[in-house]
C-alpha cells in the first residue's frame, strides 16, 4: 500500500520537512471521513447521496499516485491525456474495475464526485491550516487559494440550493471549531 | 483529525522508531481499502455485503483513539467496560450517532463487522511483514500471532462456507503477491 | 530498553508529529536530572532527602510503559487496579524488586515520591512550553493544566514549609531562565 | 532552496519512509562530488574536461524540481515537451541564464553532460545500495536497472575509448570499496 | 535540556539517519538504568557501591555535550586539556558543583566511576546491536570494538575479583537475553 | 557519502529536532549553489573569479566532517592544530590532493576562498531564518551573530570595492526576496 509512504509534494515544496509531510494515504483517510460526515448531513437533511460510491471515490481518488507519484498542478496541466496515465496506473494495481469511478471523478458531474472534490479541498485546507499554525508560512498562499476554490464550489454545484446550504454550514462549523 | 498523528503503540513497543511507525489513520486507510477490495470480491461471488456499512466501520473502528490513545490488548482486557470509554470518546468527538456501529464491531456478529475485523488483522499483518523485512525482528512474534488469528477467523465466521473460501483465496493472493 | 522508542501519547494527541514527540526515556531522563538538581538544593538548605531513592523512582517511574504503553489519564482512571498492571509489567521486565518503590510513588507520601512527582510535572511543563513555542497550540491547554497542578503541589506537600519555599524558588528560576 | 526539502519520489514509492528518503539537494550534492572526483581522474589521465561546466550541470540538473516536483520516468515520457516545463521552472527561479546548460543536459552530447549523466546514475545506484542493505527490498529492482544503464553508458559514450576505460575503473573502485 | 535533542555523532557517521539516531539523553538514560541494575547486583552480592554517586555520574557524564556537542574520539585525543572544556561547559550550565564528579569520571579509579564507564560501554554496545540488526552494517565495526573494550574492562578493574565476576555474569545475561 | 547523513550540531544544540536538522551535505549544496550565483554576478560585472576552484572549495569545505564530525566553534578554538586534523581526515577519505585547497580556505586570502566563506555564512543565515520562522527561537541569537559576521565580511575583503558592492547588492536581494 504504497500511498502510506508517499509524502505529498505540495507540502515539501513549501518548506514542510518530509518527516512531517502528510502522506497520500493520510490525506485520503481524512477525505473519506469528511465525506462520511458531510454525506451523512446531506442524507439526514433529505438529500439522496450514494454513500458507498462516495466513500469508494474518496478512498481511491489518489491511488494512482502509488504508480505515478504526486504530480503538481502545473505539470498535470501539461499532460495531454492525464486520465490515460491514471487508467494505466489502475491497471498496474489490478484495479481496472474502478476506472469507471475515476472517469466520474474527472467529470465531477455526479453529486458523489462533487462531494468528494469538496472534501478533497476541505481536507487540504485543514491540513494547510495546521501547517500555517506551526510556522510554515509558505503554505499560507496555498491555504488561501484552496479556500477560495472551496468557496466557489460551495456556491454552485450539481446539488439543490438547500443541499449546498447544508454543506456550507457544515464546512463552516468544521473550520470554526478549529478541529485540528 | 488526531488519528493522523498518533503512532500505533504496538510498533513502537517492538522497536520501530516513532518516525517510522504507522499511524492510526494510515492503518485505518489500509483497512478500508482492503475491506473495499474483499467486499467487492464477496459481492461479485454472489454474497450480499453492505459495503457502505463496512466502509464506515473500517474508517471509524479506531477513531476513539483520538481521545483515549492506542491501548494495547493487555490493558484493554483489564478495563471492565471498554465500550463505555469508546462511547464517551465518540461523544467527545461529536460522533455519537456512530456508537451503534461500534456495538456491532464489538459483537462481531454481522457479516460487515466480521469483514472489518478480518481486514483489521490483515492490514496489521501486512504492515508487520513490512517491518520484519526491514529488520525489526521483535515484530516477528506479533506477525505470527496475527497470522494465526487471521487463519482462525477465515476458517469459521458468520458467512457461508463458500464466502469464507472466497475470502481465503483473496487473502492468500494478497499475502503471496508480496504487495507491500 | 523499549522506553527509548515509545513516543508519549499526550503529545501525539495534541498535534506533535511522532518524529518530534518526546519519548518516555527522554522524559524520564529530564525528570531524573531535575530531581537531582532540586534534591541537591533541598539538601544544601538543610533538608534530608534520600537522593538514591529519588533517582531510582525518577528513572523507573514510567518503566512499566515498556509493557503497557503510555496510557492517558482518562483511561487510567477507568482501570480498577492500575497498580496491579504496573506490578505485572515490572514482573515481566524482571524488575519485581522495584515494585515496593512503585507503591511509594502511588501513595506519594514520602518526601522522595513527592519530589519525583513535582519533577514529573515540571519536566512535562518544560516540554509543553517547548512545543507551544514551536506552534503546537493544542499543547497550551495541557501546559496550563500542568502548571496549575504544579503550583498546587508546591503550595502544600509532605515537606516543611521552608523546604517548599526552596522548591518554589528553584522551580521559578528554571521556568524564568527559559532554559529549554 | 526548496530542493533541500523535497524527498525523491522513487524512494518513497519503493518503501523508504519520507523521514529517511534522500532529498533532491542531497542527491545533487553527491552527483557534484562524484563529478568532481571522476572529472579529476579524467583530467589527470590527459583528457580535457570543463570542470566548471560539469559542476554547474551537476548542481543544477534537478533544480527545476523546486517548482515542478520530482516526476517519475513513466510520467515524464508522457509529457510532449518536458524541456519547456523545465525552462519555465528556471524562469520562475530567476535562473533563465542556465537554460542553455539544460539543453546540453537533454542532448547529452558533450563530454560534460555525459559525465554528469554518468554521475547521476552512479549516485542513484550508490544510494539504492544503501537502501537495499537496510532491508528496503523493493529498491533492488531499481538498483539493478540503474546498474545496467550505467554499464551501457560506460561502454560507449562521447569520450575516447581510454577515457571510458578510466571511468570504468574509477566507478568500479567506488562500487567495490563499499564507500557508503 | 539540550541533550534530549542532540543525536550521537557516532551513529550518524555510520549511516544511521538523524531521525533514528539515539540522542545523548536517551543514551544517558540507558546508562543510568543499567548502572542502577548492575549496582544493585553488586550490592546484593555484598560489595559496597555508592549508588547515589553512581547515578549522578551516569546522568551527567555527557551533559557537557549540551554546550560542546558530541565529539568523536579521534578529535578528543587532539585536545590538550579536554577536562578544561568540560568544566567550562559545566560552568555555563550552572553545574560547577558537579565538576568534582567529572574529575572522578576522568580518572576512573573509584568503583562508581568504573561502574559508570562499564555501563557507558554496555549501553553503546546494546544500541549498536539494535542498529546492526536493522541493517546498518557500518555499525558492526564499532560494536566489535566496544565489545572488546568492555571485555577488557570486565577482566580487570578497581573492584575485587568476585565483584568483577558478578558484573561479568550480569552483563552476559543482558547480552544473551537479547533485551533490545 | 557520510555527510549526507550528519545533522549539523549547531541546529540540534538550539532545539531543532534531528529529524529536521539540516545535514552537512544539504548545507554544502546550498553553499555551492550560492557560490555559483554570486560568482556569476561577479564575473558578469567584470571581476575575475575562478568558478571551478570556488565550486570545489564549496563542495568540499566540510567534507572532513565525514571523519571528525561537526565540531562547534568553542571546541575548534581549543584545538592547537585544527588543520592537521582536517588533512588527516582528507587522507582517510583518499582526498589528499584537495588538502591544498583547504589551506586556501583556512587562510581566506584568495578571492575564491573569500567568496566561499561569504556563501558559507549566507547559507547558514538563510537556514537559521527558516528555523526562526518555524519557532525555533533559540536559533535567533545565532542568526544575529552570523548576520553581523556576514556584514563585516561584505564591508572589507580581498576584492575591489565595486566587487564588494556587487556582492552586497546580491546578498541583500537574496535576503529580501525571502527565498526560503
Amino acid at each position: 500500500m504504497r500511498v502510506k509512504n508517499i509524502a505529498r509534494t505540495g507540502w515539501m515544496m513549501r518548506g514542510v520537512p518530509p518527516s512531517e509531510s502528510e502522506t497520500v494515504a493520510a490525506h485520503s483517510y481524512e477525505v473519506a471521513v469528511l465525506a462520511l460526515v458531510l454525506g451523512g448531513k446531506l442524507r439526514s437533511s433529505g438529500f439522496a447521496v450514494d454513500i458507498e460510491k462516495t466513500l469508494k471515490l474518496a478512498l481511491l481518488h489518489d491511488i494512482a499516485e502509488s504508480v505515478i507519484g504526486d504530480i503538481v498542478k502545473a505539470v498535470k496541466e501539461r499532460i495531454p491525456n492525464p486520465r490515460a496515465i491514471e487508467v494505466d496506473a489502475l491497471r498496474e494495481l489490478g484495479m481496472e474495475e474502478y476506472a469507471k469511478l475515476f472517469e466520474e471523478l474527472e467529470l465531477g458531474s455526479s453529486a458523489e464526485a462533487y462531494l468528494v472534490e469538496v472534501c478533497d479541498n476541505l481536507a487540504t485546507l485543514l491540513q494547510a491550516i495546521r501547517y500555517v499554525n506551526r510556522g510554515y508560512t509558505q503554505v499560507l498562499e496555498l491555504a488561501e487559494s484552496v479556500r477560495r476554490r472551496l468557496e466557489r464550489m460551495l456556491t454552485s454545484g450539481p446539488l439543490p440550493g438547500e443541499a449546498l446550504a447544508v454543506l456550507r454550514r457544515a464546512v463552516s462549523d468544521l473550520l470554526i471549531s478549529g478541529e485540528v
